[in-house]
């Protein structure tokens, strides 16, 4: 029953592309790819903010995370065919807003609202981290449409931020779970973090067995590592 | 105000790319694009059918579409987050399992259900008539996958299909329109054919101003054209 | 199993009647039967547009069809009761709507939207097409009554439209499909058309087997002919 | 400001017409008119019950109501299109379903479910009470049906039943209000009685004044005599 | 099978216990106890009113019902899970806003809303009869803060009510059923009435058996009897 | 602007009171009270598990939670009025219920599942916590019921859990969060542990600014202090 990692080690990232301008409407328009998990993010800016912040002079950004019905092994019942959003849906679409918005200066958007679509093509394992390190980049080139046009005078982003996941599995921390280690895994923790090493959420998650306050470091020191890398690769992928 | 094609003949397709094997998980996956049209066609088979054609020894084939919230020029509101599906949704949903239908013959099935989903991640017109194209070909591969597997003996597909749009703009027919040819058309017509020449489907819908028998047959001639040479693109793409 | 029409040519339409005034309160009200197919088709004029159209300077005509419950063989569950709209509902609403608006020239309405509304009382076949024919008198005389109180100085219908439905039963096209005929049919089209012999709307689907572009045009000859004689008996009801 | 009947005794109903056979599928379907009140009632024979009387050897009788949209004055929106059912509505459907029940012996139905549907094409005041009385008659003509079928043996009905309204409107009882009276009533009351005058339902709201056990009396005195003409006009209608 | 009440008369009512400020927000709180039925009642004022009523200087009072799952002997489906409100509570809000509306002079509340909520905590019977005596009480409450906050200079309260439910059990007429005996009753009436002794509201129906209209005049005596006495308990409560 | 806690250190708990038996129907039901939060928590059994379970020998525990609408400040829309349920319930209501499994070992449950139902009477931060300690107490009054009835041999509770909240207002971590420390709050952070000091879930959330690792292991010095001191308080309400 003992599960041993194959190619890669525990402390490593499955490979990672990020391709820009993937679809031609959006401001920005990102498919990243870690591993076999594929997810097309897009941000786009709409010249209007929700109605609890108008006159404000204030932006907004929201996202939405959705999967096609064959991104899974077995094919999932659309949310639009049930009528309603799944809890575990809402969940994610909350911590992706709840992320970029924590880097966000929100007053230096002015009154218009940034979407970002988080769509999974394919999902194996980390499809929420992944969105949000996507949509990260996603959110960049529409700001930079939104410099390049000159609606706004100054970048309203703070920070770059990434996401990953870690968890344990037969009681060996492992950085950036696939669909088969997520499965079996004792713990599920979720972390994303800035490029200064600030923790913008962590959520850790006991599936079955309660974990101590130990494995909790070890897991958040994968993280920085993991995150610290993908933020190199957003970088590239941004041509800094 | 006098619209004129460049670089492409009224009677010519866009051009038109069909990648096999485009996820990993359903049995039959598809990316087609016919210009800046893009879609996702998957075809899954689940062995089991609704509940109105159980224990009849018969299968089943159903069809979902949707379009990436900003797979258009300006964003759209996902139907999930409206709790409904449209109406124009479920028209396109219709005509595409009434079309593969027409030419699978469910008694060679057996009792299970292919479920094709048709996902839009970029719109530029005759997002319907690729959806049918290019779900054929995901289609044809769940059958081979079937008969590979040898859960069933024989195909049960009678003939290949496409299907195009023509368009008058101007007060002349144009086949396989883009987004900009299709919103000053006067008159929208999807067709649906076999590979024999026979008709599936018609809807010839007059915008603003209704049409001749004489332009319907006109439309009728140029879509019969155009459908010849997608089935050669599908037979090519398929191996054939 | 060869079916043969008694009583009737297969280029006959059933015995058609339509009574106006057929309720009260409505600007329009007809009752229409084609043979046992009976829809109380209203047209109610209100004096403001949909949202996307305010300040335009034009008017607006919008349709909703629905059956009463026991309208069929057996009870259908009300779509209220379901909490929604089927697919074949707001097929059929949406057509009604496009081919009113088709010879409705919405600028010459003013800032009022038509809200036409088809309910069928008794369905034995081809309800959609009488409620096109039905509400295009009961429009008349909603625009008469807008007329007749000066609230608009010249009618905006540019020409009179039916619709019917034709079929290929046992290889033989059939005008004017009735309930057992309908389910039966190889091919089932229906034709919208004005007075002039233009196409508003044609919608031919192959059933189970595909049919030739001759039979089509068989098809539309006799749909052709339907539609003048309806044409004649809704100007008898309109006393013109 | 005082409001005086013309042509009616205060105690007096509005004409009454009961023609059976409405529309030719349901097991009884009746059309009522109290005077421009009129509604389609139809009683519908299902060979099963609800999950939750299944086996138990009894069977159910359950209403539901609704009215065409342009069945008032101004046109209203369709449940169906809202996607929700609104509480008057249901509490009519409740009211109607319940009345019926009280002199059906449901054990003697066997296991089936009677649906009657009570859909309104013209409303002037006393749609539920309408509804009721003419509901009796179709439910009456599907018992028959089911006799003459000999699917059972002996009617489960015991009793008929009729309802109408009373009101106070200038602090004096009127008997069956049309619209005009209704709203501008102090008190409405809707009654529900047997021909043996017994209560099956009463229900007396002030609209903003309340009313002594007087005025009650009163009312119910007047509400007997209507029902009692009723259930003669029922009888009628059924050839008794 | 006959059934006789221990420790307490036909005509008693069960303990009753009024707490009000149960909880810290709302302008009026209230915990209402009837025997083992316990309801929480709040009166909460909002400055504004429904979209109808804007612009008329006047006020709304509305009124939610609700049951905690495990209220009832056996758990039942929150109607958030179901998605929507059923019947029998939107039948029993309605009644709650009615009969609070009607000793409320709209006008005297100036352009507010109070949102009055029922919220049941313990259910054994008579739960719509305890949240109308309680949410009076909390009403009361909400008009007294709005008189010291001097938002308003006179109560728009007219007079107290109160409401109680009667049944016939065994043929005989009990005061204030119990879940026991409500569910063996034949009848059920439910009572709302001011302290001048006038009627608004009375709900009779019959379970199976019709009554009669000498023992509706019975079960009118006991409830009269039972709502002086709550509405002396009220009093007590408010410290009159 | 700088915050000061009165009355309160930074690493103290408010008040905590948990009445067992609050409700009369229930197999476990608590009044939890920490500070001015209050919430009814109950456990209900039922002989029954979903259908992804059956057969497998094996029980499930499920959670809900809702809050009453005027438990808060300003009154908010109850959910069923909305007809769905809102991404922040969702996400508490999954927090309940995966917190309690991780400390029941669901195969000694048999064929059962237990409801547990968290609704807020007042809130005053901190529900999403309170719900977690109080539900546990209630889950084991349901378990204790399971031992009487001998419908379980064995308790399947493997530990006490309880929750607490943890937050940096003024850059100062503070223990159990009011609301108006809450609203305030740079890092909120939710801790859910065991009697043994093991961590079922931690979530902590950057409001605005991000944080260090640092902090995290300040603010779950205090939650751990702060669970130990809540699993004291249940086993002495749980009697042991």
């Amino acid at each position: 029953m003992s599960y041993q990692r194959i190619n890669r080690q525990h402390n490593q990232l499955r490979p990672v592309e990020i391709e820009r301008n993937y679809t031609k409407y959006a401001e920005g328009s990102v498919l990243i790819s870690t591993g076999d998990t594929k997810v097309i993010c897009t941000a786009s800016v709409e010249d209007s903010v929700p109605y609890f912040l108008r006159g404000q002079n204030q932006g907004w950004l929201t996202a939405e995370y959705s999967m096609l019905p064959r991104a899974t092994q077995s094919r999932s019942i659309r949310a639009a065919a049930k009528g309603k959003i799944g809890g575990r849906t809402k969940e994610i679409q909350r911590l992706i807003g709840r992320s970029l918005r924590a880097v966000v200066d929100l007053d230096k958007l002015g009154e218009r609202t940034i979407w970002v679509d988080c769509d999974v093509i394919q999902a194996d394992g980390g499809t929420r981290t992944a969105s949000i390190t996507g949509a990260f980049v996603a959110l960049m080139d529409s700001i930079n449409y939104l410099l390049e046009t000159e609606e706004i005078k100054e970048s309203p982003v703070e920070e770059f931020i990434a996401a990953t996941s870690i968890g344990i599995v037969n009681d060996k921390a492992l950085l950036d779970l696939k669909y088969q280690e997520d499965s079996q895994a004792q713990v599920d923790l979720n972390l994303v973090m800035t490029e200064s090493g600030r923790i913008i959420e962590v959520q850790g998650t006991a599936e079955e067995t309660p974990y101590t306050r130990k494995q909790l470091n070890r897991m958040l020191d994968l993280g920085e590592r993991g995150i610290a890398e993908l933020i190199k690769i957003q970088k590239e992928a941004l041509g800094d």
